[in-house]
């Protein structure tokens, strides 16, 4: 990132550079942007990923419900202006993650294109967006309704339900697609890391672009 | 951090502890939570620790105006109201890279009392928090005015500037004092990394409470 810090240019050289952190830690950052309905497994994937990235010596993190929704956007509902926001602030903080040399994996429905697209688009490189596509059959979802959230949108009880009274718009060029309906957890993990490893993103070293 | 993945139950043990990813880091994770005036040398003072944080292999990384006013919170202006929202979307941020091992280093005036402990309120443990006030004297600061700030206030032409027509609350008890007046850049910074080198911050196997 081009810092101007008017303020400080004596100082501005010491900033640490993202090229240096990726060096010293021996891998990228980046956004690993799990999309996909609600039961599909997007954070029980990313958490496997993440787990994965931590016994290799990544330095990765999962932004999930967890630890967003409670926290920087306990503020927001479920609104589409509210999902746009919330969506837009998590990107803006995966991006900080991203810059400090952390590979960042998050795991919410994010359901409209336009706003995934959004955090594309802020990005300093094209690749250190990499969307993946939890692409799980609806019935599926709503067979394993791990929360019971789905019944409780059949019945109304929840309003601007993603797939049942709200839309989702899958991505039409995700980095990665995984069907979930098929796939093992164990079996959709490996993709990710395989992706990760084959473009290059655990070696600092080596750069290609996404696709 | 409590996790309570009701929907992922089986998975729920293989997410990456806080202590796990310090024990592997070798130092523990925080906020070090630089308040004061304009021009008082806080974004310096920041990422001077930074680099040497860096240099001793440890991760750090600053957020200041520069990445968070032009992006996170680009939608905040400067009223009271915008303003303790800013700060309360800043220590949402930092408590996540701190959860996430990290010496994270905030640098803005925040200049409420009830804003920084709010911050300091939602930390998980009582030193995850470490003020450090730059307290450095108005009319030093004005003399500097590395960006022509205090000019452009004393005009009018900005309004609500902090330590002109807005207030600023020094902290009570902060855990960290830095007179910038006096103190050369490399004598504050050495005050800052004394403090956690002496309170164990950078050895993940010791933990002290900060007083």
């Amino acid at each position: 990132m081009t810092k101007t810090k008017s303020s400080n240019v004596v100082w501005q050289e010491r900033l640490v550079r993202r090229d240096e952190r990726e060096a010293q830690r021996g891998h990228r950052g980046a956004i690993v942007w799990f999309t996909g309905l609600s039961g599909s497994g997007k954070s029980t994937l990313a958490i496997e990923v993440e787990q994965r990235l931590f016994e290799a010596g990544v330095f990765s993190y999962v932004l999930d419900g967890d630890n967003i929704r409670h926290g920087l956007n306990g503020d927001l509902g479920f609104s589409p202006e509210d999902r746009t926001e919330n969506i837009r602030r998590i990107g803006e903080v995966a991006k900080l993650f991203a810059d400090a040399g952390a590979i960042v994996l998050t795991a919410f429905i994010s359901p409209y294109r336009a706003d995934r697209d959004g955090v594309r688009a802020i990005m300093e490189r094209p690749d250190d967006f990499v969307e993946v596509f939890v692409d799980c059959p609806l019935d599926v979802c709503e067979r394993r309704d791990p929360k019971g959230l789905y019944a409780k949108a059949r019945s109304g009880e929840i309003p601007n339900f993603t797939g049942i009274s709200a839309p989702y718009e899958p991505p039409e060029a995700a980095e990665i697609r995984l069907d979930t309906g098929a796939l093992s957890v164990d079996e959709a993990a490996d993709r990710v890391l395989e992706f990760l490893r084959e473009r290059g993103y655990l070696d600092a070293s080596q750069r290609k672009e996404a696709s």
